[in-house]
């Protein structure tokens, strides 16, 4: 039966492409699921519609606004999760498999959705790190500001994971305000193309934000720009291919690539058969073989095994694969489904026997496997295979079956495992499973410059762990060398990665109109209002308030000792004071100055100010003495309206200064404020 | 005269080529300096010996050991600055030059030191941002740590700074762990090859950690591993070829380049002639044009002023060129010198060809100048040149003059200068003089995606701004498309580009382990012994005291507004606290909670702790009632001992809870702690 093509979405349209295409197979039965082409679709059309329309329609949107859209989406997606399934089994997915790709996906979506509310601003810019003095006089300052890219962020996926993949792309590629183009690998982008139409059925993302090819990418590289950036997930190989296309290089294209990777776990020598973590380790490796059937880049690959307990790890994982029932996803009892095509079955195969070479199977065969309800041959089955292998040999360390294939490999000493290690060349993610902390620093700094993720599993976190094989939105996802070199998510890192920093230099007041933050050294406004009593609207950058003096006299100190109980000598006592070396005579509490200090500050009665919810980076610079005069200076620094909420949150500088004009103390005063307009 | 080749500094021993090499020329006379070839050097045996002996040697110090080594070698730099200085006059640069080259490096090493030792831990491994949470029951955690890369950094440095280029790279490399393999660009590499003479005569540096390739790099690239990285400043071109070298490409090396840019400088349409900012941009541009001939890859090129202002521009530029006195730079007098040598010149009057056929000359020759006490045709020397040119043309934002050469451009609108400043398809620096904020803001946000660096020069800065010209150790340097995608410096971010960023996923007390930080679920150890009276050598991660309870009545919230003057109604008036949304009734003052949490946790007697310098991020998490009673629990979490004092800093986890456990207030306390031997 010949399907219809998929469609790309491109330009604001489904197109379908000029001819025919080649058909896409269902992994179970190997009927034909759909066809493939992307001929006739203008690349170079797609590119300008994302920057002239997807591109300024999200750098209208502020930070915020952006992650309530992928909250919304994150919604949407949810609950047509059923769709997703359905056609998720085509690919061979058991439905333990779609969820994981599927319900990951929009967990992501999620995540960035929480994580751009809580730590960026309400605002376009985002402003790094520290404001950077660059003078002695304070009048020339630097400060770093990211901004978004003005091109469109080229997304190829690979098949394994067709609506996780890109939906971890999307997500910080959308919240840093640059427009994705998405393209999947093709023995799965019917899926991919059921969460694209999903996407764009929700009417959610501004039109050009996300566009969709069905097919190869033509000449798009061609036409990339300097502002255009690519994150490529797939083979070593095409990732070479694809980083050293002429425009890549010669526009200095940023190009982050999710390679091969023959990821490790390291079994503990303290975790003999009976402990726990010999447990954790036999059922990790089972799991991470056989999720997916084993076609997860994350994937176990190197299992090193302390050479006294190989045999016994060998039986219990043999064990449990042995009732690992494989078959068709939809059939009751299946753990282990198809892999995504009958290629990539020979591929597996190919792969295996040059593992063999180096070892020996252990568990499973490579040419047949008892299937429940499918046809063995017809659908891309595989066994799961556990070899045990020879360290000294490159092949364990460098032949990545993408496949339910591991391989056993015994070690000696920690020494020389973390030198094993290291012959993978670079890996995304890898497990030590131990219950000694001692083994556990010794291995994970060992390998870490050769890893993007180091889990380590034991009795303490097994119950909650989310396990080796699961990128986190958190948590950075990619790793050095064979792994390609490139980092995705990692919280707010995958935003910045879309855009570009730069460093501004300027004079106080230029750089606070530039960043939307009150730079020290700006004008401060003293209103005749109490900036206290202005409500959010009214509020500006550098609204100050200057209130003081008040003196601090001995017995201040002495009855805040009691009353507190904080009798430190260097309040109490001045001949032991006299000793400190900081403070050469009795001081003031540090305490009982920034209480002096909101004291002066505050304005006692209702107003728009609802509550002090913290202090950030207070530093005492100066001991204050008996009979010191403070005075205390608060600015308006940083005001972050809250979209959905009456409120939001006001930074204030505080300086407290003494007679002389010495500061004392510095720190940041934050505060809830309400809107005018209480509504949302 | 035939010279001497340039020695190699390789495997520990200086080496002298196999050949004679080819000659290198004095700027100013032509005459032969050196000679220099890199035949016989055994390339793979310099990285092997940097990573066997220079990079374990650096990685047994800490980062505060490391810094210590950059501030002694600054030092020791800076004494010998008559040496360098005499070496670079033979380069063309003219003293002012020399120190722009010879100080600008030193300072770069200096300014990394104290960086090191300010914002690293006293420790071999970097713990980068918050621990991540990663389930509800908080047995499982996550937290990135940054570990030195185990290869080699291979620093390949343009002419026109040949101390400057090698300083600002080795410095975060040393830092960060790895070993540099130092390459100058040949025309200048005697200069080099004098200041690497310098360090290693120092003997400060371990052996391995510093080498020298006098000549090309024959087979190096070929040898190159995922742990290795190379850092290159140079033309496009030659960044495209190294780009893809098969070595580069397949182990995923990372690559930094820093090449061509068309920087520009815009002059504000309010900065018409007679104000302080148009004098301002006049006086920056002849002194971009002239210092080092021009030959600064953050030189303008591109000089937008509105067309009303064009012939202003042109005239007081002109007027100021006409004034710079070129020649020998040891002559009195001489404001610019020679370019590094007659090829040099060549390129550059190749390049003003093309652009002058988009535009005119409006001030000097390509082909004649006059010199003072010098050579016209036998010394590199060429006269300043300032065209005018065609903006809609592509010349002007595509073509490099590397030498004495900016171009003034006319623009009408904001937009249309951000427009124009995007054909130059990214820069390493830019500036905007002006002084318009709003016109500064829409321009700098305007350009950024273009940009590594944006000074904005106005009247208010103007006397102590650094100038456009000058990357700086605490800002990035780089720039993204023609410049070459590539960042460096920038404060820590130019150390963390030589670390492999790697997320670790543990229980509690594993990462603490792992990281040296003590992680919030790990465990506390309540000792007998105060953990105030303990040294610093003694305290250990997880050392806790818990204090209270102790019961706050509304006679110590109304104590202490009276005391204080913070008579704020949620503290006062119960009928206005009521209608808080987030109190809801009276509480106590966050201020009262961490005074009374303090005089739960200190100790009173004299002891190790010699001060209380600052508290960070506190948040005030649950509204504290009348009677409600605190306890507090504060924790080791953190231990910072400082090489060159008598103490260290220690890092404690406060945590405020009520009688029902919830906590109230959670905090970091910052103290200073004696060290039991307090001498060094």
């Amino acid at each position: 039966m010949t399907t219809a093509p998929l469609r790309s979405y491109a330009g604001g349209r489904w197109r379908a492409p000029t001819d025919d295409g080649r058909p896409l197979h269902d992994a179970v039965t190997g009927d034909e699921v759909a066809r493939i082409s992307s001929a006739g679709i203008d690349m170079a059309g797609m590119l300008d519609h994302g920057r002239r329309v997807g591109g300024p329609a999200l750098r209208e949107l502020t930070f915020h606004q952006r992650a309530g859209l992928l909250k919304a989406l994150a919604a949407h997606l949810r609950e047509r999760r059923d769709e997703l399934y359905a056609v998720s089994a085509r690919t061979g997915a058991t439905l333990f498999d779609s969820r994981f790709d599927v319900d990951g996906g929009i967990s992501v979506l999620q995540a960035y959705a929480t994580r751009g509310r809580r730590e960026l601003p309400n605002d376009t810019v985002y402003v790094e790190g520290a404001v950077e003095p660059l003078s002695k006089g304070g009048t020339f300052v630097g400060q770093h500001v990211a901004t978004s890219l003005r091109g469109v962020a080229v997304q190829v996926n690979a098949f394994n994971f067709p609506v996780w993949g890109p939906l971890e792309k999307l997500a910080p590629a959308f919240l840093a305000g640059v427009p994705s183009v998405i393209k999947p690998a093709s023995p799965t982008a019917f899926l991919t193309a059921k969460l694209v139409e999903l996407i764009v059925g929700s009417g959610l993302l501004p039109e050009g934000t996300l566009q969709f090819i069905a097919g190869g990418v033509g000449d798009l590289f061609d036409h990339l720009t300097e502002q255009d950036l690519v994150s490529f997930t797939g083979s070593a190989a095409t990732a070479a291919r694809l980083r050293t296309h002429p425009a890549i290089v010669n526009r200095a294209v940023r190009f982050s690539a999710e390679a091969d990777s023959l990821n490790l776990s390291i079994l503990g020598p303290d975790a003999a058969p009976g402990t726990p973590e010999f447990d954790l380790y036999v059922k990790q490796l089972v799991t991470e073989m056989t999720v997916k059937a084993g076609q997860k880049c994350t994937a176990i690959r190197r299992a090193f095994v302390p050479e006294q307990h190989v045999n016994a790890v060998c039986e219990a994982v043999a064990a449990r694969l042995a009732k690992v029932t494989v078959g068709n996803p939809a059939a009751e009892g299946v753990r282990m489904g198809a892999l995504a095509g009958l290629e990539q079955r020979e591929e597996v195969r190919r792969s295996v026997k040059a593992l063999s070479d180096a070892g020996r199977i252990v568990f499973g065969d490579p040419d047949t496997v008892d299937v429940l309800d499918a046809d063995a041959e017809r659908g891309a089955f595989v066994s799961p295979l556990l070899l045990v292998g020879d360290p000294d040999r490159a092949e364990p360390h460098e032949v990545e079956a993408f496949g339910p294939v591991s391989t056993v490999l015994p070690y000696g000493s920690t020494e020389q495992v973390v030198a094993l290690a290291a012959r993978g060349q670079g890996s995304l993610a890898g497990s030590v499973v131990t219950g000694d902390t001692a083994f556990a620093r010794d291995v994970v700094l060992g390998v870490a410059p050769w890893h993007g993720r180091l889990l380590v599993l034991t009795r303490a976190d097994a119950q909650e762990s989310t396990g080796h094989g699961s990128p986190l939105p958190a948590l950075v996802h990619g790793g050095p060398g064979r792994a390609g070199g490139g980092e995705e998510l990692g919280g707010l890192r995958g935003v910045l990665h879309h855009m570009q920093r730069t460093a501004v230099q300027a004079d106080p007041d230029t750089l606070t109109a530039i960043t939307g933050r009150w730079v020290p050294g700006s004008v401060r406004t003293e209103t005749e209002e109490h900036p206290f009593r202005k409500h959010l609207e009214e509020l500006r950058l550098g609204d100050t308030i200057v209130a003081g003096p008040r003196v601090v006299t001995q017995e201040d100190v002495e009855h805040f000792a009691e009353f507190t109980g904080d009798t430190f000598y260097a309040h109490m006592d001045q001949q032991a004071a006299e000793a400190n070396p900081l403070f050469g005579g009795r001081v003031a509490h540090g305490y009982l100055v920034v209480s002096l200090a909101a004291g002066l500050f505050v304005d006692p009665d209702p107003g728009p100010v609802l509550a002090n919810f913290g202090v950030d980076n207070l530093r005492f610079l100066t001991p204050v003495k008996f009979d010191d005069a403070l005075t205390v200076t608060l600015t308006c620094k940083q005001i972050t309206p809250r979209d959905s909420a009456g409120y939001g949150e006001v930074r204030w500088d505080a300086d407290v200064t003494r007679q002389d004009g010495e500061s004392v103390a510095r720190y940041d005063v934050l505060t809830l404020v309400a809107k005018r307009k209480a509504g949302r």
